[in-house]
């Protein structure tokens, strides 16, 4: 089994962040951090609560971008959910001994130093799972 | 302002809750409750971890369910996600004085009792937006 921790964040795809981040705030989050991941060609803002679980909002800086994709082909809208775990690589290999196929074979780094990897929606009922563990 | 306090649960809707039950287990949830909301023709599993914001996977009951016409639609997926606040009815009327529309125009009651209501996808970015009160 995979040790999931807690939901660490959504993943929300958005066009422009300034308007989402007004958006959120009214709802009473607050911008806890903001950061360009430009392997990934997206720039992030970090949206929190007293709660623990922020909102990550997710803007495209490349037409390539897997966010811009997600965008075209779906509007915005939620994008991943993302379980921190204590050890990236113990829980790709649980999920591949389940005979799960995730995206990445390797962790990779993510926005805030992160260690990540994607599984695949296919083999989690339509939702894209983004395991982290912190840096 | 909407004084949201935390992400309550991120709502996942479903073809069959038994699966998805198993497939969240393995990635460490917990099932927590399991409850039929009649009126909106779904049946619900909380799936929990320590941190707190939990998964609420949805099953429809009916075709006729917002559920089902979700999944002819898009597929399983994320479905909602649901914002902790204080009072649902200031918080419609928040919402209403930014000019929103929301989908419920008064509070009603969803599972483990709480009081609920939806903001449209239209004016909060494409993701559909639940805020719950406590019982």
């Amino acid at each position: 089994m995979i040790a999931g921790r807690s939901i660490d964040h959504v993943g929300i795809a958005v066009r422009e962040l300034e308007p989402a981040i007004g958006r959120y705030e009214l709802l009473g989050f607050r911008l806890a951090a903001r950061e360009v991941v430009a392997d990934q060609g997206v720039e992030v803002a970090f949206m929190a609560l007293d709660g623990g679980t922020s909102v990550e909002l997710l803007a495209p800086l490349t037409e390539e971008s897997a966010v811009a994709r997600f965008l075209a082909r779906r509007g915005e809208g939620m994008h991943h959910l993302a379980v921190l775990v204590d050890d990236v690589r113990a829980a790709l290999a649980e999920a591949r001994a389940r005979g799960w196929q995730p995206v990445d074979a390797e962790p990779r780094r993510g926005a805030r130093g992160k260690w990540i990897a994607f599984l695949h929606p296919r083999d989690t009922g339509g939702v894209l799972i983004e395991l982290c563990q912190k840096p």
